[in-house]
C-alpha cells in the first residue's frame, strides 16, 4: 500500500492512503491519524489500512478525493531517528580518488553511517532554505526505509524483517562546510540541513520483484533545473543492503519503530567504452559529478546549486508509473 | 515546575507533575498526557501544569500520590532530536593532552557536537545493556536542556529563550569503539548507545540564581559502585553555554520543539597545590580519569566499567534537596 501525510496545520499532519497510481487518496480517519501511530502498532493497524487501500484501488472508497502532492508533508514530518548510510561504495571510491586519498580497508566490510537530525523534515514540494549559497548546496538522491522495532544485535537478515516502508529522500548537503566539520572528528552536523522525503511511502510488496533481500532494483531519476542528470539503478550496486545498514545500528542499541534509514547517494559505476570510462547513468549528487571531473580533468567544472535552482527526484516502476511521487524542490535564501 | 513521565505500558508513558521536594506527584490528566504535547504547545499548556504544580506543593492537589522514581521513564522516552555538545573544553584538552594531540584552534571558537540516537532512551533506574564489556563501557554525567522551537539563524541569546526544561543525562559511551569509528570520519555511531535521563525535568526558575545566561552553577555528583568519584561544578567552566550550543545547530536548520541538547561531560580544571596539579572535583566520566592518569604516569590505571557495576548521577540544590532525582543504573550484559 501507499501512505502519505497531508498538511492540516499540525506538526504531524494527517495520514492518508493513496491509490497505487497516485491518482486518488482517502483520509485514514477512524483507523489512524498519524503515520507514527501505524508504525508503533503495525500488525494491528496496517491490515485495516490495507483494506482501505484495496477499496481505493477498486474505486469503491466512499470519500476518495484527487491526490495532490502539494498537500503532502514528509510521510513522517518528524521522526525519532534518521540514520543515513553511504551504501554505494562506488560513490565513496570516486570522491576519495578525486582527492587522492586511499580507501580504508574497513570501508568494504562495514557501512559508513551518520546520525541525521530528524526533528524538522521538509515536504516533497517544499522549498529548501539555506543561509548562504557559498555553503556549497547539493542534493543527494537516495532511497530510505522506515522500520518497525528491531532489537539490539539483530542480524542483517533479521533486520530485513523490520522494514515497513520505502520512500525517496533528498539528503541536502552543504559541501563547503563538510571538510572543516569532518576535521573536527565529530562527523557531519551543520553540513547536513533538513532532509526532504517523497510524497508517498510504500510497502515492500509494491516493489514486486524489484525488491530483493534489502535492495530495490529501480531507477532513480534526478533532474536538475529541468535537465535529467541522473538515471541511477538503486539495486545491484548497493554494496550494503538495507538489512546490513539497520544491523549496523543494532550492534549496540535497539532500533525503534519509525526509524528512517537511508541508503546514501545512489551511485553507479562507469562502463568501459573504447578504453575510456563513461558514467552513462549520470549522478545522484553534484559532489560525485565534480569528483569525476576532477579525476578526468584535474579539477571540477560543475558548480553547486544556486538560489532559485530546482531539483526533481523520482522513481518509476516497470509500468512507467511513479512509485513514490516526485520530490520537487527549489533552493531559496533563508532570511 | 518539575515534570516526569510514568510508565504505563505505552511508548511515551504518562505525564506527571512532581512536587518541588520530589515527595509527591500528580497525573497531568485533563491537561496533557505526554511531555512532547506540552513542548509542542508550551505557552498554552505549561501555565495549566504550573497551577497543578502549585497546588501539589501546597499539599492541596486532590489525587496526589507518593512519587516513585522507579516508575519513571526518561522525561521524553523518545525524542525528535538529541544533539550532544562537548562544552567543557577542559575535558577535551585533557583527552588530547593524554594522547599528545594538539588542540585545533577552532575548538575554542565553536562547539564540538554530535547527533545522537533519540528513538530509544533509557529510564533513570533502568539497567544499561551492552553486548560486550570489551567495548569499554563508560558513563558520562551531563546536563541537558529540552527546547521549544528555535528558528534557523537564531543567535545564542535568542536560543536561550527557547530553553524549556533542564535535566541530567548519562551519555553512555563505548570507548573502545570510538577510535575506529572516528577514523572512518563520519563521527560517533555505534560508540554512543542509548542515553539515560534523570527522573525529572525542571523549568529554569527551579534553578533560581544558579541559572545564569545558559549556565547552571550546580554540583553534579557521580558515584561509581558506591564511591563518589565526581563533584563537578557544571557552571563556570562551561566554555560554551546552552544558548551557544543550540545556536550551533541553528546555523543551517531549525530546531524544533522537544529537541534535547546536551552539555557533554562536565569537567573541572585542576587546582595547583604545592606546585602539583590536583583534580579536587574528580571526574564525570572514566575516560577523563584515564587521561589524567596517562598525563601523570604515562598510562591509564582505572579500567572501564564491568557488568554488574553501578553508577549514580545526581545534583543537589543549595537547600540540599535533589533537583532532578538520581540516575541510578547497573551495567548488564545484553543477551
Amino acid at each position: 500500500m501507499k501512505l502519505a501525510t497531508y498538511k492540516d496545520g499540525s506538526r504531524d499532519g494527517q495520514l492518508v492512503v493513496v491509490s497505487r497510481d497516485l491518482e486518488t487518496a482517502h483520509y485514514a480517519t477512524g483507523i489512524a491519524s498519524k503515520l507514527q501511530q501505524v508504525l508503533d502498532d503495525w500488525s494491528f493497524i496496517s491490515p485495516q489500512l490495507q483494506d482501505l487501500y484495496q477499496s481505493l484501488n477498486q474505486g469503491k472508497a466512499r470519500h476518495a478525493f484527487t491526490f495532490d502532492p502539494a498537500m503532502c508533508m514528509a510521510p513522517l514530518p518528524r521522526a525519532y531517528q534518521w540514520a543515513d548510510g553511504s551504501a554505494y561504495i562506488n560513490h565513496v571510491e570516486l570522491v576519495r580518488l578525486a582527492r587522492h586519498s586511499e580507501m580504508p580497508a574497513n570501508y568494504y566490510t562495514e557501512p559508513l553511517m551518520y546520525q541525521g537530525g530528524s526533528d524538522d523534515f521538509l515536504g516533497p514540494l517544499q522549498d529548501a532554505p539555506f543561509p548562504d549559497a557559498a555553503f556549497g548546496i547539493d542534493f543527494e538522491a537516495e532511497l530510505a526505509v522506515v522500520t518497525g522495532d528491531v532489537p539490539m544485535r539483530s542480524s542483517p537478515e533479521q533486520a530485513l524483517d523490520g522494514i515497513r516502508l520505502v520512500m525517496l529522500a533528498n539528503d541536502w548537503s552543504l559541501r563547503n562546510l563538510i571538510s572543516d566539520e569532518l576535521a573536527k572528528s565529530f562527523g557531519f552536523f551543520q553540513s547536513k540541513p533538513a532532509t526532504a522525503f517523497s510524497p508517498v511511502a510504500i510497502t515492500l510488496d509494491e516493489l514486486g520483484e524489484a525488491w530483493d533481500k534489502g535492495r530495490a532494483s529501480i531507477t532513480v531519476q534526478s533532474t536538475w533545473n529541468g535537465r535529467k542528470v541522473g538515471m541511477c539503478d538503486a539495486g545491484k550496486e548497493m554494496t550494503f543492503h538495507f538489512g546490513q545498514l539497520i544491523a549496523h545500528i543494532c550492534k549496540t542499541r535497539n532500533v525503534r519503530a519509525g526509524s528512517i534509514v537511508g541508503s546514501g547517494t545512489i551511485s553507479n559505476r562507469a562502463i568501459e567504452k573504447d578504453g575510456k570510462k563513461e558514467w552513462v547513468n549520470g549522478y545522484s549528487c553534484i559532489a560525485e559529478k565534480r569528483a569525476i571531473e576532477t579525476i578526468l580533468d584535474g579539477k571540477p567544472a560543475t558548480a553547486y546549486m544556486q538560489f532559485g535552482d530546482s531539483i526533481r527526484i523520482e522513481a518509476k516502476g516497470k509500468d512507467g508509473h511513479s512509485l513514490f511521487g516526485a520530490i520537487e524542490q527549489k533552493v531559496m535564501a533563508q532570511a
